[in-house]
């Protein structure tokens, strides 16, 4: 059961047996990997509203989501924490500006009954498929339009919703972008810029394999293991609940700071959310800004987003770069579309071409194939994105729970979701969506 | 140094010794009330962009503004907490809706040099009244077009700053926009839509008397008082850190339902800020729509406002009806201007003529009296606003730290003010601020 992260599939096919081991020990946090085969609840019955939480004045006890006694974090509430993260924790705003929202035309095509197969040869529907993957909002748009949204359970157009891993795919592309501009020099040490990380794992590491993720730190995102440091991460930026005793770091960056080294840098791709604070925190040295202001001032206020995004912040006020943004589905579609659009959109160039270039080549596809995710044959990582190398050249932003844009320059698709999925693992959810996405972008190119 | 409430004038006048003790008491929260006259720091050095507070990554831990430490609530740091509320502490959007942001047209007017005598005779300018008591925004409307706005320390256009017990006025609107309608019913007993608190102090009184702040509770607002139990309340709604052992309640509702008795309804204003947190409570109940989404649906979203505004929530996502409302200068201005124009903006009647004529008509003068507030006499008390019952009719919202709505509608002004003043008492603000706007609305009736 090893290597169960973020994003990561085990390097050994993903049995129904392993999946309820990691259920198990994701609902519980600290029950024994191996269990029985698990019943995935039925997802329309683990709708909030269905199930009532948070309704009421007071909520009544056992429907109520707190941050502090850990419920927030344990599924079905997560289906409503997910969409409601700034009322548990403080946040700090990605301001819109003054400006209009940009337009988001709309045309319409019916792609429920859509059929493909999952990658264990399962028949099934774009809806079902949506149903399955515990879906809260999904957007299509193609060449620029709307042509499908759902919405589920606490989802809705006004709706943010926490974009987890996504966060990554925006601080790698502040850095990229930042690079550009010769602001921020891929090749330094990461020491060039955070002399505090001299003692650390990253002492000797370039900026460019923290952007791609090439580190050998001692980190483990196995979300199934109750010891693994991302639990003590998530701790220290406020995230989950710390008992009375705790004693240990209450900011990221007195976390980062004490991360050690394990295995060599820039040889292999290790996804680990530490490399993505790590890199915001270069960026805002780099920069003179916070993340949110830097987010706002260079992507988020030209985008004419409808509203204000948010991140998520720890006790001394810092953004989480790992997985604290929260958007709504249509300003993340907008996000998704200017990337499609090489960097372009309303006829603004937000993002310079290169960058989204350099983030469409991906990166070495060795590297990325030593860590063995068996659903993501051939891709490489670039920049804190991900990258398929399929024939539509389709890349992704890819989050925990099942929170996706995917970009298919070929089909001129941008898929948006963000899902509640009960698994911290998109081995659960990959199956289903990739091979969904992909017959979806082969339909709308009919 | 009894009766030094939010909004409260000590019975006796003001001299600098008992300033000297309120401030003392404020800035180390448990020193004894009696101290030396303090010397007010000159308000341009603790600008916190002078002071480099929350500057670089990570600031320095000399410059760090914490909830978890205390130092949130202690000034210097409160001149850039006030503008950061979000940062430290849970929230809930009060969502702007989709469409543009209404007219602010502009007509700028030189306000600076007017003269004016505070209420001890001094003679000061309207920039010096304003930077002696620590402004850190302020806009004045004039017959609907801003005619002067300035901003110092944090506070900025884009901003939203705390409007601390401006807040109370907005749930006191809702309340009366609900009663108008005939959802709420003031003359019913508070029972009838809070069962809950029939062993409480409110187990006798109506809703008209919270509406109007004549209860009989025992609770006291007297922040110099380290067991007052407005400390009691912010611990209970996430505002204020609680200790490692802390077991009191953690939520508004649980305060609020262990509130005991002292004195009698019905016969003499008394400013506490429990009385909001009930009536808030009994609106979400008359309405069924949390505060947040109510404030949304019935103003924010009418007003055209720029930005989303905001409420502090609980560790139950409540949101604070006493002071936990943060909203931009701009759209307060918007807000203020439409109660000027008797509840109409841009031709849209967003709060009916009727309740903004129960508000300007203003409460029981006697009942005012009672509370013997030296700076406002001759006032009254209405739906949680400050009526002063002066020749031009003008009317208040009023925060503590130097908060203000304040409504002229002979004179056709609305000044909008936020402020950190270092004493949490508006006596030391009210003598200067005060005169300040009569002497502007005569100045810009010339």
């Amino acid at each position: 059961m090893n290597n169960i992260a973020g994003h990561r599939v085990m390097r050994r096919a993903m049995p129904r047996m392993a999946a309820a081991g990691v259920l198990a020990a994701i609902l519980t946090i600290s029950a024994p990997a191996q269990q029985p085969a698990p019943q995935l609840p039925e997802p329309a019955k683990t709708d909030p509203n269905v199930l009532g939480l948070m309704q009421g004045f007071p909520p009544p006890a056992d429907k109520t989501v707190r941050l502090g006694d850990g419920t927030a974090w344990k599924f079905p509430m997560t289906r409503w924490s997910f969409s409601h993260m700034r009322e548990l924790v403080p946040t700090a705003a990605v301001a819109r500006g003054a400006g209009a929202a940009s337009p988001l035309p709309r045309a319409e095509r019916e792609l429920d009954a859509i059929r493909f197969q999952t990658m264990s040869g399962e028949a099934m529907t774009f809806a079902e498929a949506l149903a399955k993957t515990y879906t809260d909002a999904v957007v299509v748009l193609h060449k620029g339009r709307i042509v499908y949204e759902k919405y589920f359970g606490a989802g809705g157009t006004e709706r943010p919703h926490a974009a987890m891993s996504v966060t990554k795919s925006f601080v790698g592309t502040l850095a990229a972008m930042l690079a550009a501009d010769g602001k921020l020099e891929p090749s330094a040490l990461v020491t060039k810029y955070l002399p505090e990380l001299e003692r650390s794992a990253y002492g000797d590491a370039t900026v460019r394999q923290v952007m791609d993720m090439l580190i050998g730190v001692k980190y483990s995102e196995n979300y199934a293991d109750p010891n693994a440091e991302i639990w003590a991460y998530l701790r220290a930026g406020g995230m989950m609940p710390t008992g009375a005793d705790y004693n240990g770091p209450r900011t990221f960056y007195d976390f980062l700071v004490a991360l050690k080294k394990e295995g060599d840098q820039g040889v292999a791709f290790g996804y680990k959310t530490v490399n993505a604070e790590v890199l915001a925190w270069i960026v805002k040295r780099a920069s003179g800004k916070s993340l949110a202001d830097l987010l706002s001032e260079r992507v988020w206020s030209k985008l004419g987003a409808e509203h204000d995004a948010y991140f998520a912040v720890d006790s001394v006020g810092t953004e989480s770069g790992g997985g604290g943004l929260n958007t709504t589905p249509h300003d993340l579609a907008r996000f998704g579309e200017t990337m499609r659009n090489n960097g372009k959109l309303d006829g603004k160039q937000i993002i310079a071409e290169s960058v989204v270039a350099d983030i469409r080549n991906g990166g070495d596809k060795g590297h990325f194939a030593k860590a063995g995710y068996r659903t993501l044959p051939g891709w490489s990582y670039r920049n804190m994105w991900w990258v398929s190398h399929n024939e539509h050249g389709a890349y992704m932003a890819r989050g925990i729970h099942g929170q996706n844009i995917y970009i298919d320059p070929e089909a001129e698709l941008v898929i948006v979701r963000f899902g509640s999925h009960p698994i911290a693992a998109n081995p659960f959810t990959d199956p289903i969506v990739l091979p969904a996405y992909a017959t979806v972008a082969k339909s709308l190119m009919e």
